[in-house]
């Protein structure tokens, strides 16, 4: 029980993320830390549980996944640690776990109050460093999840869209941009499986993409493609370049999928 | 004796950072490294200062500590390695320690001229992977610091600015803008420790602050705030944003506290 | 047989090359990994190359060095593990390679086709978590590489530009700029190895550099200057600042250096 992840909007310029590993490694000096992204948009927390969710699954058993994207830092927005059937987890509780969760087995969700766990002395902006960082370095060692805190029946959801389905379209959008300028959207793989093989064209509200590729360089330099990516979501991408940047495409921008009938084709 | 820390202005997209990491792993390799930040802006050696003793005293002890911010790197300016009472800090003698040092309980400083443990070739602009990366590694392993280099007596100081003390007033400044356009004082959180509660206002040149709030959702969204942030110093925040931008702060801006009498208020 | 080292365009805002990490080490839980760089510029294989090249050497012998900018994943491009007589080298075969093969003694060059050896699920669009951390994670457990793949005799070579030599010249190009706004040239040390001491002048398109120095600080502050860099090669800086950006230089520009005889001056 030795990986611990971190997944955060602290960035890399400043000491933030170095501290927390300072701070796991004295108290569990075996630990191996693994940075999932310190790059999530400041107080992002919708994408710092996508990344999350998106990696998550990636790592061994028994993994303590960490993710502080946490602007009520201070304001006594409670604190979790949540067990499941393979990971432990630990943020906020503001929705950052909620993504991974849902496709989790939880086992037991604690509050994090019992302040033996914390440094000794608490800020009231960095609990990264001083609740989430020590928290996960005493369960990297052992201690039972029952002493951090009083159990909980629930964590708080992020309000995610779902897709809507009608006869022969599906509605979804865009969740998520990486940093190739991939725009990744709620769509996802079992959305699409209408056909042998699928087929379905992708409209976003300013181009029409084509059927679904395979991979990037199915189509020519510089013309965009759908497919399912490797979140297993439907994204919409560029060979050779950024489709966000090229289509001006948002967070949010509508996708819409034509699912043709294969009897028709 | 095995956790390594490194601090500098490398960046993350070339290869220096990995390079030292190799170099340090060929000589221990069951070394920890743990990255403190390599995004100090280039040949900042304050930004650097601030950062490295921002974090160290977050990591076990016997930890060594490397800062290479090093704007003269080949031009014959002194390299040092210091053992403090808890800890290894190893770098360019031109003030990127001195922060952290200035806090520590200095037991020997030792001048980097033994070059048996540095790389057989050294180049002139890259001491990170030539010189202060094996060092830290010797050291990791046992090697006694005396046998680095001559003894000195000093290092070089940063000339650091001072907050001052007038009658009801602090008069201090930014010393340092991390990335969530937080932006930090030089006034601690003892210079306010003067009533119960401590009572003030934060005035920079272009906006009043209010009193000493506790975290950043104390005040509504996209109002600011004064606080005593996780270094233990004020720091001039937006909750749901960026201080510095949104204010356009900069280090060096002034920045006054008024201290009210308690028994006036 | 324990070091990883990942040279990527995943960048380190995302989740990419964490869950690279989560996969190694679900394999491999006692293999150290190392960053070189996450940052090469998206689908860039020459700056990939590039930097691989520059910090392959400084890993202890064994290393496994995985490096992915693979504009072409999933269109059927061969991947391909190398071993040399001190390295492993794992990536896609088109060319991100090829420089640090070029300086290496290559034993055996396999294509990745037993994908017993990859991730259960091989997504179309992310090799590096599917392909090449397993399979760089089986090679640090000590798997044969002849198991990975049939015996290939060749990998793909960038076309990368050799400098040409003229009666008292020598004519180079910029091949990489890195993250201080150095500008590195194809122009080695050995190059300029032409009398006791080496004297030259360094003409780009826009300015002539004067004679080579042997650090930044040689010269007075934001004055440029021509050195032979960490790399080996000769590179242009500004003492302070960024010569790219001071001096608008771009990868590919010419770079002449006039080789006077000692003789004469």
């Amino acid at each position: 029980m030795n990986i611990i992840t971190l997944t955060t909007d602290f960035g890399v310029a400043d000491w933030f993320a170095g501290t927390m590993k300072g701070v796991i490694l004295g108290i569990a000096p075996r630990a191996t830390i693994v940075d999932i992204s310190h790059g999530i948009p400041s107080g992002d927390v919708r994408a710092g549980a996508f990344a999350l969710a998106a990696a998550c699954r990636y790592f061994p058993r028994n993994t303590i996944h960490v993710a502080v994207v946490d602007p009520g830092v201070g304001s006594g927005r409670p604190a979790i640690a949540v067990k499941t059937a393979d990971y432990f987890f630990v943020g906020p509780d503001n929705g950052i776990l909620s993504l991974a969760l849902s496709r989790e087995k939880i086992k037991t969700i604690r509050r994090l109050e019992n302040d033996s766990f914390f440094n000794r002395q608490v800020s009231h902006t960095f609990h990264g460093r001083d609740v989430f960082a020590p928290v996960a370095a005493h369960l990297s060692r052992g201690v039972p999840i029952q002493k951090l805190g009083p159990k909980v029946n629930n964590y708080v959801r992020l309000n995610w869209p779902v897709p809507k389905r009608r006869p022969g379209k599906i509605h979804g959008e865009i969740v998520y941009i990486d940093q190739f300028g991939n725009a990744i959207t709620n769509i996802d793989a079992q959305d699409l499986a209408t056909g042998n093989p699928p087929r379905c064209e992708v409209r976003t509200k300013r181009k029409p993409l084509g059927t679904l590729q395979t991979h990037y360089q199915a189509v020519p330099l510089h013309s965009p493609a759908a497919m399912i990516g490797s979140t297993g979501l439907l994204e919409i991408a560029l060979n050779g370049g950024s489709a966000a940047a090229s289509f001006g495409l948002k967070i949010g921008d509508p996708v819409t999928v034509t699912v043709r009938d294969v009897a028709k084709l």
